[in-house]
């Protein structure tokens, strides 16, 4: 799988003093399963303290829908979306958490945390 | 965008000797987005702890509806509402919620929080 | 406005020893803006650790009914009842929360506490 | 208020044979009372069997932003809607149903709706 | 009980040819009991088929905010409510729902119709 | 099981010329199962179209009560009560509905109709 | 698969004048798909117009439960279940509907009906 | 009122290593009330961590059922089942939470804890 | 676009005899927008009555996946995958509702029917 | 009852530095009740944070479908989860919470929790 960081573009946190939360609920994540090559959807949250950027909106749904045809595994995409938003807007903290659709009669959650060392 | 303050009016805290939360729910914000010009709609939570003064109610209002014709950010927009009733009430301890409804089907909340300093 | 307490009873707590939770919510609050006369509608709910007395219910009901036609602001109707009931029944701990419904397309709430000093 | 019905683009209706619902709610409408300046907001429904032609759907999104300034009442603007889709669009049955937001205690429905003669 | 309907005003019809409903929702009725004196609560629904002429929202709410301190029975006050509207109005057609409050354990809906004769 | 009909009390219509709705929910019946002696619990609707009297709605409470411990199957009890009612009122139409507690993972719902002769 | 009527009990319609309706509604239904042999869960909704008797309760549990090992299709154990109750209980009307849980990421239900010739 | 702590049956905890919770929500409990003989209606939860034995359900069920007939306040109930199931029970933690249905508009809530002294 | 029917498998209708419902709703359908190329998310319920044939499960889900990744139009994908099924299947009667996700602030819904002629 | 642990396959956790929650929500669990031999049902849901591996989703599915035909306790069965969950994944951290259907008109819940000593 590609780097897909270059897909996020950013601008300046307008308010770099205040420690305060930035949420964005996306209800219409999908990817493929790596085994079966069937659809998987997710709604993901991304909740983040900006420190000196933040993430742009239209991007980063850009971002969410370059999964679209990969294959990759729950607990590797909820992972992957941390990693790579850390990279890019270096945050002050941030969580993802991936919900996942119905499979096999389960729905399955996967939450992930970073803060910045001080 | 000119100084909003002058809108707001306030009156006595009717109990200054005890620490009390007051919360005022606003589901009929809208601005317009200063990319596309295209109307954004959010519902604005003011909690505060009040100090010497309270907000009025019915100026709140009009507060909020100034920013119907204005160009402005999610993030900023949030920020800006705290610091206005900040400058205005001086309250113990106020936050600010503003939930923003779904734009490229990617809902957002902002939260901003303000402590006086002791 | 003249003295309500003298509306309210009480009766012996059954269980002193303990500190439990007793939480009464009325739904049907009603006053009268002090403003424009029309009615203003809340519920409130009351959430306290009795010490030696508790408010018996049907009092309270008389009690809260007694505003129906008073003109009184949000803030202070909170306050009042709080005040009221401690002043009776100097419980342990005392919680009113008022909802107001919508006016001007904002919903109100204020949040009153009360610790006994030890 | 003047014509808006050429802010409304169309397309051929893909399926002319069938008699067929479309639907689109819009919760974000919002206007301005006529009297007071003060902005109104509704939820519009818009429900039509197409006959020849359908009304595009961004289109139709910026007519409704048309309203945002205007000092209209609710009977008004929802008879207007109608006439101006039935003008655009000529279709089989149409039905518009305007919720608007709690106003003075009280929330409103206008449901207005259209057939064509055969 | 005097006359009631004075309190009403109307105003034209912006649309006669069209048989439309307009359907007014107001959770905040409350009268007294007739028997106990205690209050009673209720949400009336009132939905019309205009003809000539429209109730003017304002005016209705001040109407129904006029049964305050009125004893009356459920029964009486939802086929009250009903005749002052037609008399006032003269619709095509007339429904009020009356939604009362739990007494005694019991929930009580009150509903009533008119239609004109042709 | 003795007469409950004398329990009932009545009052005259306040309004026999039109056909009009009048519906009680009563989410607190109680009885016991025949078999086992083990309490059953209901949700009661009555809803009917008056013709000269209308039931009482204290005494109709004090009429569901005297089930409390009564054994007694589902579908008697509300056929019972449909009975009971029509013989008292002699209403233009009636409908019981009783909705059952779940009971070995099975909830219930009985519904009886009576239409006057014309 | 076996006969399972025999599993039913019944009992005496206590009022067969009346056309009146019985509802059970069954959220614990479970089955067997017959080709993965994986379970299926389903909530059974049974309705009917009992003629001269009725189904009883706890044997229609048993016989809801004696499906739990046996491999077949939606379509068939709704369809089987109305038969085996038409068989058993004779009624005026039947309905039987059967909503099976998310399979694959879609969910169905079925519905059968019967109606006694006159 | 006699001693109910002999309805009350347990059984060994599966697991005394662990602290865990047990809760039994039962929506079906009535008593009378005390002053005027009227039904009352709660939802009682018990939440409990177990030390060497458990409450056996069905016993439970009987247990709550015996106040079926019993005259007895709200706040009296809820200490007295408490104190009962910690007779029996001897938990290393419990509490008991009684909400009663609504009575004279108002709707009560009761909760008691006990925590094992080490 | 390709033919799309043949990837829909068919079962024989357990009961011919009987008009009868089947419905699958399929929350996860997703296609491309065909002005955009951005992903539209619907959910998809199908409504029939089988003649001779019932459409097979895991065949139709495979049938909504493989619009995937084609570009398409709300009105033409509803009327499509109604062509489709009613090819394959020859149902009595079938019912395709498109329910869209907001796009621009608008959700939207297609419905559309077809009736064997007898 | 045999071990059932083998059933359960594991797969590596892609981000072992990371202390990070995954929760699986199955509302589809079976089991039998050992006095009476008849179906319990029950929502599990498994809450951990995975150490060097994972437990894999459709090995789990068919862990829980294991208990379908055994007899066993509420305490004991989630008990049972846990333990050889944390023997087959060893996590850092572990809870099991199951909400079992009502029986005797009581529903119940039971959470256990495990912690790995550092």
């Amino acid at each position: 799988m590609k780097d897909k960081t270059e897909i996020l573009d950013t601008f300046d946190n307008p308010n770099t003093e205040r420690d305060y939360w930035i949420k964005h609920i996306a209800p219409e994540f999908t990817s493929l399963c790596p085994v079966t090559g069937q659809p998987d959807f997710a709604t993901i949250t991304l909740e983040y303290i900006p420190d000196k950027i933040c993430v742009e909106l239209k991007s980063y749904k850009f971002y969410l829908n370059s999964y679209r045809n990969d294959g990759i595994y729950f607990e590797s995409v909820t992972n992957n979306i941390l990693d790579d938003l850390v990279k890019v807007t270096e945050p002050r903290k941030m969580i993802v958490t991936a919900e996942f659709n119905v499979r096999g009669g389960i729905s399955s959650i996967v939450k992930v945390e970073y803060s910045k060392q001080k």
